[in-house]
């Protein structure tokens, strides 16, 4: 089966890999072209030198970019994905975007009878690299079942949440959860310090109670160590809170904890950090 | 071997009767005494009419009763503990308290040739009913060998942080972590039925990754259902989050969202909701 990626980042560029090694008759195509060159002599595939050329002749064509605009840059215009699909191609966006692209991106491609679904990642680089990623998914039904034996290339999980939008929606979720876990933790960690706590041998006690949580069994041994150098960057954590935010003044829901850890992980970035793991707000506390 | 057990409220009430049921010969005290009757019918054992007689003979005395001035009430004056202690008695106080009270209560016990472990723990009144307790201890590394295969009858993994008061200051940083963990869940459900997604479906995906936690999939059910009349009380934790505070102002540490979440578990006992689990945070955000 052919199908096209679009967009070789730290999470694509496995991604497509994983597509390629399962057997996928994959196209690439990235902004930066030697990236591409990079993915195709370690995978094989072909490349294309636009998302249209990418997109032409392939049954499902994936995308996993930065943003809402870059994701409008590869599927709008003469090069973009649209003028390259055909009736019954099916768009998969993995990237995490706002819930009103997802819908707009899905009334776009129904103009030319292309199928559309937002479908937002969790797992991080480790999870696309190991082809564990959870994917939430919005769209319909048909479209799910046609994706997701291909999307299992990547994934340990893929689920239909609801229509269009409702990936992206469930994403904001997951980043909602994760922001005050963190902060909770980092606060912990924080305080534990502050009272001459061998915080180390008091994790490994409360994390087996009703205080534990990925994060913490995950994050807490480097947070103490103060290492920040992998993960899921600060900067990408504030895309994806500004989208959850700016959804919430739509949907009139109130947010305080998570504006709060925005501001922190500004503060984070300010200081030099935007690079480092989500859990390096412990040093925003450090800061005082 | 002679133990005896002051306190017999959800928790106490089951954590004497595990002693009992494991061998140990136990004697009970409780303030109002048809509770305690109703143990010794339930389990065997003994009764005193004051801590202190409850204290005679015995080689460890627990306690689990309600805050830093319940302690005091039972382990001071004639009839207290403290009255009723020999050279040897080692003392083990399961309440959650402050650090500070510990490390009186340490001096107080050592004046008299006794010792003393500050044992607060988590497991709610499932872990006490069940025996699957964790216990967070501070305190001489003697005294602990000496208390933990006794405990063993009701705790799942009991360890020493370190001197006296660290217990206490241990189970601050689980209430810390917990704060976070169920506001970020409280925020992220609210968000979710505000924005008209299937919210039991999303938790099933975004628990398999980084935004998993104990909270999660031991409480969103129920939080999506509105149901809150059972586990742990947001009267209790607004205590623990008191103690969690008064040491972070003492030890300069600085914990925004802790504070947060304390004031919004106000808001839900001033809506009537001081018995309800701490999960209920999320009527706060119904209120608007």
């Amino acid at each position: 089966m052919k199908v096209s990626f679009i967009g070789l980042g730290v999470m694509g560029f496995p991604m497509a890999g994983h597509l390629q090694s399962n057997g996928f008759d994959v196209c690439v195509y990235n902004r930066t072209t030697s990236k591409a060159e990079s993915w195709q002599s370690q995978y094989g595939g072909r490349i294309a030198t636009t998302p249209c050329a990418a997109a032409e002749g392939a049954e499902l064509v994936f995308l996993c970019v930065g943003n809402d605009d870059d994701v409008r840059q590869v599927v709008y215009g003469e090069s973009g994905i649209l003028a390259g699909t055909s009736a019954g191609t099916l768009v998969v966006d993995h990237t995490t975007a706002s819930a009103e692209l997802a819908r707009e991106l899905a009334e776009a491609c129904a103009a030319q009878q292309a199928g559309f679904l937002d479908a937002p990642v969790s797992g991080g680089q480790a999870g696309a690299e190991n082809g564990q990623l959870t994917i939430m998914v919005g769209g319909e039904e048909a479209d799910f079942a046609r994706a997701q034996p291909v999307m299992d290339a990547y994934a340990r999980h893929s689920q239909l949440i609801g229509g269009h939008g409702s990936g992206q929606l469930a994403k904001m979720m997951n980043q909602i959860c994760i922001a005050g876990i963190v902060q909770g933790l980092a606060e912990a960690l924080h305080f534990g310090e502050q009272a001459g706590l061998d915080c180390g041998t008091v994790i490994d006690v409360i994390s087996k109670g009703a205080a534990q949580s990925w994060q913490m069994e995950n994050r807490a041994a480097t947070m103490i160590k103060g290492e920040y150098e992998f993960g899921f960057a600060v900067d990408w954590m504030r895309k994806d809170l500004a989208i959850a935010l700016d959804e919430a003044r739509k949907n009139g829901s109130t947010l305080a904890l998570t504006a709060l850890v925005d501001q922190y992980y500004a503060d984070v970035q300010k200081s030099g950090g935007g690079r480092w793991d989500t859990s390096s707000l412990l040093t925003r506390l450090h800061q005082g």
